[in-house]
């Protein structure tokens, strides 16, 4: 039997902590899918193809990890797609609360999903998408947090939002 | 390829909190090793056969999961036996400070091994073998925590030690 | 002398939690009045007469509890009002340091003004307003977050707001 | 209806932190009993007698509270003196998190009976017996933190113990 | 060699807890430069100058103690500075842990910079800007959270924006 | 004006997480003691006179560091020494709780003398000397968490004491 596992996010941008936890899930699982979610009523500095462009990038050369996204509840998406497991990365205490109800809540709707937490690489535990957004916009070097790749877009977008 | 995910633990005694955990993780991998701890420096209340025999109790009818005990670091044992994945219960901030503590030590000496989380069901949010232990020395009723024949065990232990 | 609690909030809209928290305050004291604070310049979802409506058929055969509103500060309301208790739920750490600063600093401006804690029934520790509201909005069942007659008036403004 | 309270704990010995507690329950309740808990297998500095005559000392003054002490369970003592109420302070994150397993652990065997908490004032958050204790032996002068009388009594005590 | 720490923050507007760590900092090093960041990005209730004005009213009579302030990263101004050390309040685990992660990134990205964090004294750990401002636009006194200065102007600019 | 800092601990033994701190701390002030805590009632693994040696192994080099060791209350060792700053390392939330009313005691008995705190580095968040010595004890390999000196003395000590 396959195990397959999600990794959900909104990924804005993805950063070295996102695909810490990414590879991490590939190791023990047979198949992890990234799971872009797409929120029409919330703003994302990136748009939904910006953001799995930026994805396929990250992950090239992992064989078992694919890319797709969802619109509304990922106990949704993932019930339709017939998988049982959700991966996430815990950084912080802000982020186990939040995660905690988010798993109760979830459980309580689809008891058959299951959530299963990592904790992040000590060096990726002070990462966000938001403090990455927030250094570059300041100005600030922001290469020992995204790819190259990533950090070129954001330095575009920046520059053009200007 | 078999997935086997290892669930440790002192067990001292197994609490329906724990079997919650066995039982989620025995729905996603393969097999399942329940893996109590011998440590002949620390005290327990019940002895290693005891706690084993109680968890056999609890487990009977579970197809995929078995019972091991090991000596010395958990990680040691995980490794020797192959395994790459260990579960584990959260149910508080607490829990969770000392779990990114020793998974990042974990980490660290052994990267190979995966330390995943699972949320405890919120009914055993509350509940830990050192709790249970110390309403039934003051004359409460723990059934509601952990399963018959361990309740059972836990007034013959303690009517015993008087 | 009657004994009066106030359980303040913005109950938009009323969730499973708030309700349990007001129904075990009824049963300590004599009277509850559940105060509805009407903030003009914060946006709700639900007016301040829907947001009552809901709470009036939720509190619907409780003898002892009635339904207020208030501008301003709520120690304000609670001195005016010649009462000295307010109630409230705690559900979780972060729950726990806000309202902690909030009745520190209440304290330091009425010292006369005691605010206690219930700890949210575990079941619900998951639970609050812009939770269910988001979950609504995404599509997802309310239904065990909510009474009926809230899940109904949920579903409708949000479809009435596409 | 009287409306009693409990105000339970080892207090070995009582602080200023413990009598703030007490003392602002007595304003808020028709009477308050302080419940000393008298466990033969925890070891405290004083004796239970030791501990009620300091607490007596304290509250003298205080109309509507009395001392009284349990052995066993805190739920069964409350349920048995047919009391519905339990009060307790709240100093930090860490106590938030025992008190939270305490309270619902408690919701569970006895739904009955209602813990509320009140946030310590910020003078006596940082105070507690074992920290008193501590600075005491050390030879710390602990005059801001407990009353005269458990000063000379805990001074007594340590010298007597060397 | 001359020991310069600098005080960084939004200061929208100047607290009592603030100008406690000022005062506290300036007793123990050279020199402290009280960096108030302009990010024009960022609403704030008062403009640059207000908010300078403000400080260098509080800090009067201080010696060693001067306001500046930058555009763009803290860790770059204080770099051109040739400064070496940061100095910031805690009051709470969340601040804990969002300056937990704020200094790990910078570490990361400018390892020459240090940051020590001083505990808000007790009186003042539930005070913030934001609180000070929502309590003052509920019409709440505020004259013990601010400077009698600092009222004043709240109370202009609010009633002056009504 | 020479300023001076003290790095207090028991250090049983040091771990390069207090190595980390005690060279930060020596970066940014004239002189740095480190001070270990000398507690007849306290068990500790090494001696005072083998922790002091461990220190001293692990400090060569370091020109503005020296040991001392105090019996007693560290604000009394600190203030009769004429010091006005501790610096101690934070490494997680429970770290924070306990300095948090450490601090505040102290600053209560002792307002003269100011406790700084530093996040400890990101790769050593996870280091206590407590789980150094269960690693060592269970057989497992310390050499990342200490240094090549200490990790001798522990192999002597723990196979001594079979």
């Amino acid at each position: 039997m396959e195990r397959i596992a999600v990794c959900p996010g909104s990924f804005d941008p993805i950063t070295k902590g996102h695909l810490d936890i990414i590879r991490r899930t590939s190791a023990i699982f047979d198949r992890v899918i990234v799971a872009v979610v797409h929120n029409p009523n919330k703003q994302s500095l990136f748009d939904l193809e910006e953001r799995i462009d930026m994805i396929e990038h990250s992950i090239d050369g992992i064989n078992n990890v694919e890319v797709d996204s969802f619109v509304g509840l990922l106990t949704d998406y993932v019930m339709n797609k017939n998988i049982k497991v959700i991966v996430k990365g815990l950084r912080a205490v802000s982020d186990f609360e939040y995660e905690f109800q988010m798993a109760m809540m979830n459980k309580s709707v689809t008891p058959e999903i299951e959530t299963l937490f990592m904790m992040t690489g000590s060096e990726y535990s002070f990462l966000s998408s938001s403090m990455v957004k927030e250094v570059a916009l300041l100005g600030g070097n922001i290469r020992s947090f995204v790819s190259p790749y990533v950090s070129e877009k954001l330095t575009e977008k920046i520059n053009g939002e200007d």
